[in-house]
């Protein structure tokens, strides 16, 4: 179960929705995952200018949580108003901050998304803040108040994986509210692997849309979402420098 | 769908039989992990010393294929005298050689693997060799006509999971039979690498039996292999060093 | 050479003064590793409370230029503060700005380090700022006006080296003031990959005065600084997934 | 100090000679990085071919120890044949046993290699054996009486550093006779990593003839050496999860 707010998930997934190649395969992927909660890109969406595209043509989004995010915005006031828009489209039951601070990494500004945070949070929002993996920052963005902290595993859409579990194993460890790792995942072991480290839930978009089956892929990332939950909670073995025999076999001789 | 000789599973899983804390905790750990096949050490059973455990205690075993091995062996005569031992007791649907090298490691000896495994298969054995991650050896070994070469990810029972994917999808890529990834898996993202790397399968033993909570861990490796099978039949998304942006944003403004 | 502010040094290796296990091995690891700039803990120092131990006992601080660091604080105003009693002790050629924003990592507070970082510039001080390897904080740290920054390769004193070259390398790529790869070195072989991507200099301490010889590892860091940086300059071969061979052997025969 | 057979050394590089653009580059490229032995393909030699390139254009070899090795064989038989026409043309001083068992990759053929080694002993030679980093091959190479094993650090020609620097670890920790990494170094930091685990020298060409200015790669790469050198016999601190002060402050206060 992941609580964020006052809502609850069985599925600890987030997807987004961009870049898929046609409306049919998006539909059967998010059905795949079991996601319940969706994200897109405000700025990306039909909301007021009908010549973009629809993200949710022929899904029912009555069955899920929408998590528009502000993509687009450079300051804290530009992802304010970005997240307003959601909300008066009424596609908003959480907001994921998301201020960009370098055009080729695409990782976040530190200051600006703090300020936004602060800002939304004295509006009423629900907030998840995207954020680097800086571990001082997750925390100051938790002394906000913010809902959930999304930590990157590395940059979005280059699919690297986890490039610093340090980092991410001390966000955790600090954590008083949920962490979401948040872009950068490549494949299934990746999600498994944050899991495992003890994230409370997974937001990715380009490892599922951007594979070859995207279906197969969403449900890929499902059982690996749920692997590694259990794998986290089971206790893995500790890492040995020495081997160690399944079956001892001292003593024993045919 | 696994074919190994003439038998086929639909599991990826072989579980190995050593190290549970008792009886009741392995057989459910087994059941958790709908492992069709069960891998035990010949030399610490029961077959000829009621002194020895029983690894299979409360356990259906006529449900199950078994892979003895030849663990405890450091000769090919050794193993091929370990491998009738299992067929003379009707315990051997498959035979695992495994002839170690190094104390330390337990690390296999290349030569004697080679050996071994020519001489069961003239005695018309089903042969899944363990071996090293050399390519070169895992191409020879097929030469000789086994059934599945079994590289390590890494030392038996370090849980260090896979420190060499280049050459492990090496062998992969030059395979002509079965690649069971066998030794070293930590946790499932490790499981759910190496099917990703397009391996055939995958044993394992300490990952559960040492786990914290076997029984969780077994179904936890179980989703892993099957979100790993599924990620390299989607095709994964290709690592980029410069970001991309889930919804391109260029040419948009509020 | 390596220009900071208005100094200019032929040595790219800052070296710390704490936890030697006396003075004069502490001067021999100096003079082996031919720095010109040594780093020390302000609130560490005698200088104004005499029970305090001198981190330059023996040694002739006239030859160096001396970077104190404001070890200790917590705020903008507490590094300001520890800067100011640098100064008058004439001690403070530049400052490194270091405020902690986590005990167990010790890693950098982002917003009290450009707070600090602009307090410091605008009464004057040469500004080196130590922070995480954010790629968007080492860019802001750089629009206040700081004269180098120092991204961690990871947590003081860890010895974990680079853990996230991407990060780096984009802090590198992207910066316009020299960039010092400060804390968590604990080989040669980490000081030689900084400079290999691309650092303008090492700042180290605890992988000398802990090594089990520290004067002779602090000869081999200089050393492998001066291998990265002119391996570096020479320009790495890439990385290839197949071989290639050393001498082609296309078309001979004995 | 290196110790082979009866010769010994001061530098631990093993050059080789192939690939560079021009014979003025490479004399000079050997003459910076102070190696006392050049290797070279004796296939690639010539010999007995005058249309073959003479590698040693403009060199004094009397000044180096000559390793030729036996490149272009896949069998036991062709590499003796290979190392006897370098005996026959007087240019071997101790041979490099190099038999490919796979095209992709160029990694070794273990049987062969084994083959080959022991035939050579019996004739006389010096014989350094190019291996993979299979562990207990290694030891089996030394059984046969080789003067050297020279495990990969990853195939020849990728620069993909030390893959598996566990296995590395276990075959210096179990040698009895010098170990010289060879194969896949791709820059300084490489060559300083394995003198580091303990190695005792390194062979590479590619990483310097094929660098942007090989000769001063080739500076880089001594430098490397001697750094790895002298950071394993100072003795590395271990590394840790919690971060460690340079200057512990508890207690202090301005």
């Amino acid at each position: 179960m992941l609580n964020i707010g006052s809502m609850t998930f069985n599925s600890h997934l987030f997807l987004g929705t961009g870049k898929y190649k046609d409306a049919k395969t998006q539909l059967q992927a998010v059905e795949a995952s079991e996601t319940e909660v969706l994200t897109f890109a405000v700025r990306r969406m039909n909301l007021f200018d009908s010549s973009q595209p629809d993200p949710f043509e022929q899904m029912d989004v009555s069955k899920y949580r929408l998590l528009p995010n502000t993509a687009g915005a450079k300051t804290a006031e530009e992802a304010v108003r970005t997240a307003k828009l959601a909300e008066a489209a009424n596609m908003c039951d959480m907001i994921k901050v998301e201020v960009i601070g370098c055009d080729k990494t695409l990782l976040p500004d530190p200051v600006e998304t703090l300020r936004a945070s602060e800002q939304l949070l004295n509006e009423g929002f629900t907030v998840l803040a995207y954020t680097s993996d800086d571990v001082v920052l997750a925390r100051k963005l938790q002394e906000t108040g913010v809902h959930a902290v999304m930590p990157g595993a590395s940059p979005i859409g280059t699919g690297l994986g986890i490039i610093n579990p340090y980092n991410l194993s001390h966000i955790i460890e600090q954590a008083k509210v949920p962490v979401i790792v948040d872009a950068g995942i490549g494949s299934p072991k990746d999600a498994s692997y944050a899991m495992e480290l003890g994230a409370d839930g997974i937001l990715l978009n380009t490892a599922v849309s951007g594979a070859g089956d995207p279906v197969k892929m969403a449900e890929a990332m499902k059982l690996a979402i749920r692997a590694g939950t259990l794998g986290a909670e089971a206790g893995r073995i500790d890492k040995k420098f020495y081997a160690q025999a399944s079956s001892p076999l001292g003593g024993l001789s045919i």
